[in-house]
């Protein structure tokens, strides 16, 4: 008798995880102008720098530190919250697994406005999870939070604010009126953008209301406005306990002994923070004005990147700049397709930029 | 009317999270000589200090290669397998997370021989699923496969060669055995160790028999025998289809830029650490020596550490090193507290360890 035939091991595979498509990051193009992944447009602060060249052997050799001790301290010094408060994530991608498989059973909902950032979707694919997607209210040039969020039955609410692709930004009081409205699921604010709000004089960050919501957790990220994208660094904040049953679900050793220090040498740099975010600001109001020269609309953007209208063209448009080494990140799906996001890069990348665009919708 | 009282976000917690113990690193104390959680006793390569010193701040702004190609390109290499065979992970705990997030459905059943690394147990409640401890039968101073290993309804089986904590190998031909009986299976060989059996000229790793075995999974990692443990540097190797599967599940960034050039220059330079695992072979069997000579019995090593018999004094014995500057591993587990384990540490290290143990067991 003939052995029954092996089932193949992609057969084994969790239903999800077959049925899920991957997670498409943007593209890494080492030799293009790169103006599609948001990164921070200056080098990392010398301090890191010097970190770098100061690790030694012996600290490679061993394990790290599991719960990043310094670093936490380091960022609970630089907010102004407790140590407690503080989970360091290799990257805040890693920050945002660890809350889906916190609280997420297959099954279980997680709302966000839409249109955001993708990953939220992907994650919830890979925790069998169901993604509810509200989509947010149009209000003039800014994005307004819908009602219904707080009432969709979810255990996780996610937002980023500044949000990503829009750049748009949704007043603190209407955060803190969510997290009272949905008491019963945890709001989770990722503020990977915040430093480029707060900058422009805006009051951006949850952070400060940490103590007066139970329910909130905030996520930061240093591959922003650190300039930290390759070094993979992501902060979560929130309440003491949440944060000790969170490392209870994250990779026991998640965050290398390398980018912990950076982390460390990267906040303490305060004065380089500054200049670099100053910097960006200005070039993004430069930005703005150029592109709005050449009669494009685009929401108010307090992110360091412009989600511009483009119509009919955008993909053709993000087709020519790549043909002239400028990459920037267009979508396919039908609410996105017509609009281009366009980083906010050093000042002769955005030259660069408003030339490359300006010979596109004249026509040349 | 009062409002109802808001549910604790740590009500909202997954039920399977909350009932769960935390994982338990190895103490991690820098004062100490540390022997207690088996990286390599040497420095790593002078070619990764070298590339660590070359880390461009360019690269440290940009994202990595989300799939790490270079690094999968020279694993490849060094190991005579495809790219497409490869995965990198930050750590082979990374490795292993991806898995049973992609195998295991609540309720799923994943199987181990016992005792082994206890990470496997706290991965399977992360994921709602349930570990089978099939115990490893004695054989003198060796371990066996169990054969009902293979018949425990699991989608996963997963086992550690050289396994960890006992230091002790399953040969090559009852592992391909296992595959083939448990075709319905995905077999997962976490070779973390094995390098220090290769060392002493024994078939030890089943990644030439990749291609003969679908359901055949393969952990490496660069902490041990390349004494990178602090740089999370972990290496899955499957076949083609599954690796691409798994890629999906993996965090979009998961290995930093830093990481992925280190692993390569490490995997590159041969001749280190060929010397590197020499020595340590070497020292494990003048440990070996000693350690019989002071009457302690220990199965027989393959990996980089030994796993000593101390009978009711183990604990007492482990404090009493601490004591001394040493820090080794002792568990309070029924199965494993009459024992310590020891890792092979650099010559004057385990001069130290000698002595010292000597002083206990003569009551000095």
């Amino acid at each position: 008798m003939p052995d029954k035939p092996a089932l193949s091991p992609l057969d084994l595979l969790r239903p999800t995880i077959r049925a899920m498509p991957a997670y498409t990051p943007g593209e890494q193009i080492a030799d293009l102008t790169k103006l599609n992944t948001n990164e921070g447009a200056h080098p990392p602060s010398p301090r890191v720098m010097a970190t770098l060249a100061a690790i030694a052997d012996e600290s490679l050799r061993l394990y790290p530190d599991p719960v990043s001790r310094k670093l936490r301290s380091a960022a609970a010094a630089r907010f102004g919250v407790a140590a407690q408060q503080v989970l360091a994530g290799n990257g805040s991608d890693d920050c945002l697994t660890i809350l889906y498989r916190a609280f997420l059973d297959p099954g279980d909902r997680v709302a966000c406005p839409w249109p955001t950032y993708g990953l939220y979707d992907t994650l919830a694919s890979l925790q069998g999870a169901t993604l509810v997607r509200v989509p947010f209210l149009a209000d003039g040039r800014r994005l307004r939070l819908p009602p219904e969020l707080a009432r969709q039955r979810a255990k996780l609410i996610i937002l980023a604010n500044p949000n990503n692709p829009t750049s748009t930004l949704v007043p603190v009081a209407e955060l803190r009126a969510l997290c009272e409205d949905a008491r019963d699921a945890v709001v989770v604010v990722d503020e990977a953008y915040v430093d480029f709000a707060l900058a422009g004089g805006v009051e951006a960050s949850m952070l400060p209301f940490l103590d007066a919501h139970p329910n909130l957790v905030v996520l930061r990220t240093l591959s922003k406005s650190y300039s930290l994208a390759g070094a993979r660094l992501g902060l979560l904040f929130a309440a003491a306990p949440l944060v000790e049953a969170l490392i209870k679900v994250k990779d026991s050793y998640n965050v290398n002994v390398i980018s912990q220090a950076l982390g460390v040498a990267a906040l303490e740099d305060r004065a380089y923070y500054d200049r670099c975010v100053r910097q960006t600001v200005a070039e993004r109001a430069r930005l703005e004005v150029a592109l709005a020269q050449l009669g494009l609309t685009f929401p108010e953007p307090t992110g360091n990147f412009l989600f511009v209208e483009f119509g009919d063209r955008a993909q053709q448009i993000y087709e020519a700049l790549k043909r002239d080494g400028l990459l920037v990140r267009w979508w396919a799906a039908p609410e996105l397709r017509t609009k281009l996001r366009l980083t906010v890069g050093k000042p002769a990348e955005n030259d660069r930029l408003i030339s490359a665009l300006r010979k596109q919708l004249s026509g040349l």
